[in-house]
């Protein structure tokens, strides 16, 4: 049979737990050790011991007491907003975001670079992640060693223990060993993945996925992905490639797709498909603006905005064709939520998701339907950059060992392999 | 955000790795623990603990030892067979089958009953379920109190955890109290789930999935799902209605489904979607026996060994269908291995298996599909039997305590909650 599974150990609990007792802490401050208890289901023996690693790492404080109804007053724990600085790095193909957070989440400083047709090659793109970097550790003003580590997004298939890009369609790149690369101009710990789980991750954190088993974030963008929770964690599959639901067969036989196949649900729901649908309701629509899909998109949004029947069919048809698509999702993991996601989303807004309600209750099954809500992103800033500093967070949790401080923390850096 | 996330606890690691160590014994006997330790990845001090525990559970047995090269000769172990019975039961829309397994997982007994148009009321088909079970018992001569439990998989939406059974659609159940109704007639403790389970748990043991942390199961019948193996257990979703995978939609506006909607996986790859396959290729076929879903099956499984032209654009289709819809399974989970399951796999075998990697191999995309194996299942008998039977066995490891031997076990009956 090859190689032994890899095992979940009481170490990845006591992880996983970590990350649920941050993760409220940093959602609902202050907090007792109690409410922390009976939030996340933990018993408060447990609660208290992560509180008091939390604590020893400098990543919470104690904020004072509050009275208990004939008991002692309880000891009230908040996030130490100021106890480190976190990096997340969205790396598209045609731009770089770098945005620093501090342990709240909260942003403290934003940088952007254009990655140019034609910078393609890894030492350019490398080149304008870790300017971003530099940029964003110079605007907010933190030590360098205050930075518990950078997450970045890579567009493409990203081994997460060995950091090497196995591909990148968008520049061609094969193999490519990308954390190495950056690690040669970046002093802190790296983490690399890629923006579909950068998305599960920010909605687990801090948007719609909070607190559930099972849920899946839809990506809408140029791209179309599912960023797949699954048992509480980020599923990422044998070779790190799950989430691929833009490739689903949606209509066999139908628009070529540029995977290969056809009649995939990205060709019908990603920008360009979205294009294409508003080409066929209405080939000479000024809302059509080609080779420009962001405004074709926001045009069309305006326009549904404005009742324009064009745009609203061009809705109505792209909600069903990303209705039917949620709908296998609905019913294959019977989830607790299903987050829409991505710069798409944003643009419609509520009205597509209306419509993509509809839609689903048409096509899923009635029980997997009945306990899953659809919601949109309540993330008001870049999921992927947000999701990326999780990630960072995430390592610094995972790496940390008991009472050691977050200076300690930072020095541990490198490597992302558990 | 309601009630807290069900949370994995280090008991529920223990239970994972007892059944890993109990698989592993079950697959190769005799194993030293160094050899268990080997093949599950776990430490040995870890091995050895669980060793002890099924040895005092009376689950495995000492038999002998192992020169090692250069060191202390090693305990060797192997399932105790006679040390338990399990039963499993398949009770699908026109017939009950009931197993009775040792705890090698040999099968010791069957029966089968009839269940005829007419007896849908729960108490008809409770009374062929009861019989089934007594008809084991008695074939096998096995005491009572040493079967350590029943699994019944039900052809609906079962509730795990309450046992009711909230739909089933071809008898028109909502909300039957099924677990208790069996247990006024059925003095084992009863583990109830549905055949998509039992499926993918038979794999997990004894199949192709055997220490795969990702795989699904899909089953091919005269309906279409998928079991879902993920991070190493069955995944179930919120309210265990996961797996529905023959209700995705493949052929957008295609094909009427029986639930409602239209393109349905199912409708193009179930047993009579393939009759309606036939019927398109050759409307007056001899194959084609109207009414009959397993006599036409039948019937083109030997037109293919046949070389029949008609069998074998039949055979193409349908492939092309169930492929289709694998590639969006392998895109979206990245599974190590999809196992062919099902009566009409079964029938096919291979030719269906090798135009099924034909056409997955033409729609996925390439690192997903170059992780993903694609098999037939490997258990030669009824999988729904033993798949029920496993949860049985999974029932007796998950409730048993340390050092309670299997008579104590057996006494720990009637729920399957945690």
């Amino acid at each position: 049979m090859g190689a032994p599974p890899v095992k979940r150990t009481s170490r990845d609990i006591r992880t996983a737990n970590r990350y649920e007792v941050l993760r409220q802490i940093i959602a609902e401050s202050p907090a007792s050790r109690q409410e922390l208890a009976a939030a996340t289901g933990l018993s408060l023996a447990t609660v208290a011991t992560l509180v008091g690693e939390l604590l020893g790492l400098g990543m919470i404080t104690e904020v004072g007491f509050e009275e208990s109804a004939g008991g002692r007053p309880r000891g009230l724990v908040t996030v130490d907003a100021a106890g480190g600085a976190l990096i997340g790095v969205d790396l598209a193909e045609t731009y770089v975001r770098a945005e620093l957070f501090d342990l709240a989440l909260n942003v403290l400083a934003r940088a952007e670079e254009e990655v140019r047709p034609g910078e393609s090659r890894p030492e350019r793109v490398v080149h304008h992640v870790a300017s971003a970097v530099g940029s964003v550790v110079e605007r907010a003003g933190v030590a360098s060693a205050r930075v518990l580590g950078a997450g970045v997004s890579v567009p493409g298939q990203v081994d997460r223990a060995t950091g090497v890009c196995a591909y990148a369609p968008s520049w061609d790149w094969h193999d490519v060993p990308l954390r190495d690369l950056l690690a040669e101009r970046i002093s802190h710990p790296l983490y690399l993945d890629n923006p579909l789980r950068a998305c599960a991750v920010a909605e687990l954190w801090c948007g719609a996925a909070r607190g559930c088993g099972d849920a899946v974030v839809v990506n809408l963008g140029t791209g179309v992905g599912a960023g797949l929770v699954l048992g509480g964690g980020v599923h990422r599959g044998v070779s790190d490639s799950a989430g691929e639901w833009g490739h689903t067969t949606l209509v066999l036989d139908g628009r070529p797709c540029h995977c290969g196949a056809r009649g995939c649900v990205e060709a019908y729901t990603g920008a360009p498909g979205i294009m294409l649908n508003l080409r066929e309701v209405s080939p000479d629509s000024p809302m059509l603006r080609p080779g420009d899909q962001t405004a074709t998109v926001d045009a069309l949004a305006r326009g549904v905005a404005a009742g324009d029947p064009v745009a609203v069919r061009v809705l109505e048809d792209t909600a069903r064709y990303v209705g039917a698509g949620i709908s296998g999702l609905v019913n294959l993991f019977n989830p607790e939520v299903v987050v829409l996601s991505g710069w798409v989303a944003a643009a419609f807004g509520e009205p597509l998701l209306d419509a993509v309600r509809g839609a689903v209750g048409r096509h899923a099954l009635r029980r997997p339907l009945a306990a899953a809500r659809i919601v949109l992103s309540p993330i008001p800033t870049d999921p992927v950059c947000l999701g990326a500093a999780t990630f960072a967070l995430e390592g610094a949790l995972r790496t940390a060992r008991k009472g050691s401080g977050t200076r300690a923390v930072s020095r541990a850096r490198g490597t992302d392999a558990p």
